[in-house]
């Protein structure tokens, strides 16, 4: 099976033209050419309509995705409030069923929305790769791990890195989920560290969400939350620290001399009052920033394009309006994210990449006239504007809709469910 | 013609329920009926799809509709390089012609998007005026004017203030639109306010927009633009106050006191690097706020749900998760914003009031599950849920598409221009 696909290519290449006209030839899952101009050659299936625009697709680095479960079921509170008193509770009455419909449609909204990959960080796991496997999306699955669940976790987590690792074929990786320095204190993560350490697993942890989550590790631990685990050992495996509101220099420091990767989630942190991240002190620190959307009932949304939109606003507002570009913010979300995640030839519009791509559409008034294409997906880019979705050299979504599964079904399983969480 | 619109209700009518299963009665260009409850009685049009959520129509308070001829020529810049390197010189080589059908590509984005009326302040405004009154949209229309134009452009603005004032079918309102305190010096603005209080004409106005507009206006004037303004008079007659993003408590108090409107512009503010607005601190004070989403040269859209989410977000990541919540939200980005252009019966959805009504489509799964229709509106909405909308009792927007205007036209018109602006 090879397929043409021809538009407006925005690779992300620095050896390429930021933008051209010109097409991705797909064969299996893997991108086999790109050139400029109209392609040669006898293709399967060849993707070429009006004001098609190309991009690799986008890589959300934290979310918790069976979470749409309480999309609005309480907005307007602290974190620790929100947490404590409307979602713990709720989260007590989840059931593998309910995360496996809940992870669906979530996975709709990802994917109707140019989402090609995500990092999750949840509870009953086996249940959301089961849905990512069946999906066609790709993702990287952490189980959230607590001190007060108590050490057996960490082999439950343990185990299920290395029971989906590669799975899905291959669009499954896997990570340990410490959830927070807060609810995983240092005795703790010694012995997740470990874990992570002897087998090789990667970890994904909320790092310096909030004002009080660093000022209570300092002190108790004596030191910022990065300071903490990078003594612990914590960024000997790569490492996604999601949220990164409260840095200091020397956090910044010491995450880019390690190579840990800030997923920047900032609607959930203007939303829930934990602050704004130091968007430009991170990139002049060298951070390799990825973004995230946080779950949906903090956000409330999986809109990548408007958190690409606002991570670069916010690394502007603070005084210098030529950070975090549209190239960059692209970047973030595309590259980085598939390569904090694992996949490290995935994220680019180049042969020898995976491919998942998303073609946009152009022709909406909001879209045009046109300039910089770039600048449209960044600046003016919307769910709405994404047309075809391919993963792993599947389209899984075409013409606006999800091919692989029954997106109607979905959401009345959700409805259902939600009865009883009102 | 008597209309039934069969839906969940947010009326934003204090006697009300917040949201409720129920009913919208419009005849000829007024609301003559909203109840609970399936209607009773003969209509020549019943709207009752699944899942319809009718709200009042959303209000753009500022915004430079024609500057769609610019979206994204040049971004990642400060405001100041931004207008004179960028936006100026383009300018410049404006026309009637590119003014109207720039307007028009403008005002189908704002239909599509939901909004019903907005406030534009630009040249060529006689094209304008045009616009709005084909396409069906309701507008309140400003001439801008700078001093280097000199003294006869204030009688320009009057000019057009008298010749449309009300035309469109009572659809379009005017006001004096001298550009800001940096480009209008109090000598001239003594000008402009003799005529807004002789002729009864409200005044729309940048304010306070940059660091450096009232820093200098401070070392020119001896007083920040507000203070200045409220010394001059100007807030004798009604007054939408622009941006707002660099106010002093005293300046709060005054416009307060004197029933200043700021009309909030959050993306263009942080993509510009002008800062953030402190938005609690203005709720705080009392003031009326309302929401824009300036010119989509530099935002680079004119999606209000984004604005409205985002005016929340800036209220509250200061430390107040509770402030701006959703029904406050979208009170700014209707009754308010309509009160402040001028129609003192139109923002909400009660009998007497003028039928601006949008009707947003809650099926994609981004919208599910439902705890609180009025959430989703602020916390994931989107112009793509827009289904139908109503201006002035008739429908322009059906079925996602407009009534009114051939579209397709529109953006090839654009983007023929385009090529000269490149």
């Amino acid at each position: 099976m090879k397929t043409a696909i021809v538009g407006k290519i925005i690779p992300l290449v620095p050896t390429m033209p930021e933008e051209f006209d010109g097409y991705v030839i797909v064969e299996e899952n893997q991108i086999i050419d790109v050139g400029i101009g109209q392609p040669d050659g006898y293709f399967d299936k060849v993707v070429d309509g009006p004001k098609q625009v190309v991009i690799p697709g986008l890589t959300n680095t934290h979310t918790h995705a069976a979470m749409s479960m309480f999309r609005g079921v309480a907005d307007d509170l602290q974190l620790q409030a929100w947490l404590e008193k409307e979602i713990f509770p709720r989260e007590d009455k989840l059931t593998d069923e309910i995360v496996y419909w809940a992870t669906k449609l979530a996975i709709a909204e990802l994917l109707l929305g140019g989402v090609t990959c995500f990092a999750d960080m949840y509870f009953f796991m086996d249940e959301v790769a089961k849905a990512v496997s069946e999906t066609g999306i790709r993702a990287c699955l952490s189980k959230g791990l607590v001190s007060f669940s108590g050490e057996k976790e960490i082999e439950v987590g343990r185990a299920f890195c290395q029971k989906w690792q590669g799975q899905g074929k291959g669009r499954i990786h896997t990570m340990l989920g410490p959830h927070a320095i807060y609810t995983c204190p240092p005795a703790y993560m010694e012995k997740v560290i470990r874990v992570a350490s002897d087998r090789h697993i990667p970890i994904h942890m909320h790092v310096s969400e909030t004002k009080k989550e660093v000022s209570d590790c300092i002190s108790k631990n004596g030191g910022t939350p990065v300071a903490v685990l990078n003594k612990l050992g914590a960024f000997e495996v790569p490492f996604i620290a999601a949220h990164c509101v409260h840095l200091e220099d020397e956090d910044m420091e010491i995450m880019a001399k390690k190579g840990v990767v800030p997923s920047l989630n900032v609607s959930s942190n203007f939303k829930l009052a934990s602050g704004m991240p130091r968007v430009e002190a991170m990139e002049k620190a060298g951070l390799k920033m990825t973004i995230g959307t946080d779950g949906p009932a903090s956000n409330n949304d999986l809109n990548m394009f408007e958190e690409m939109r606002w991570t670069s606003f916010c690394a502007k507002v603070t005084g210098n309006p030529q950070s975090v570009p549209a190239y960059r913010a692209l970047e973030m979300a595309t590259k980085n994210g598939a390569h904090a995640m694992g996949w490290k030839n995935l994220g680019i519009i180049a042969p020898g990449q995976i491919a998942d791509i998303v073609i946009l559409d152009y022709s909406s008034p909001r879209l045009n006239p046109v300039y910089s294409c770039l600048s449209h997906v960044i600046y003016a880019g919307d769910p709405s504007d994404v047309m075809h979705v391919m993963v792993d050299g599947e389209f899984v979504v075409w013409n606006r809709k999800i091919t692989t599964f029954d997106v109607q079904e979905t959401i009345e399983k959700v409805n259902e469910f939600a009865k009883d969480f009102a």
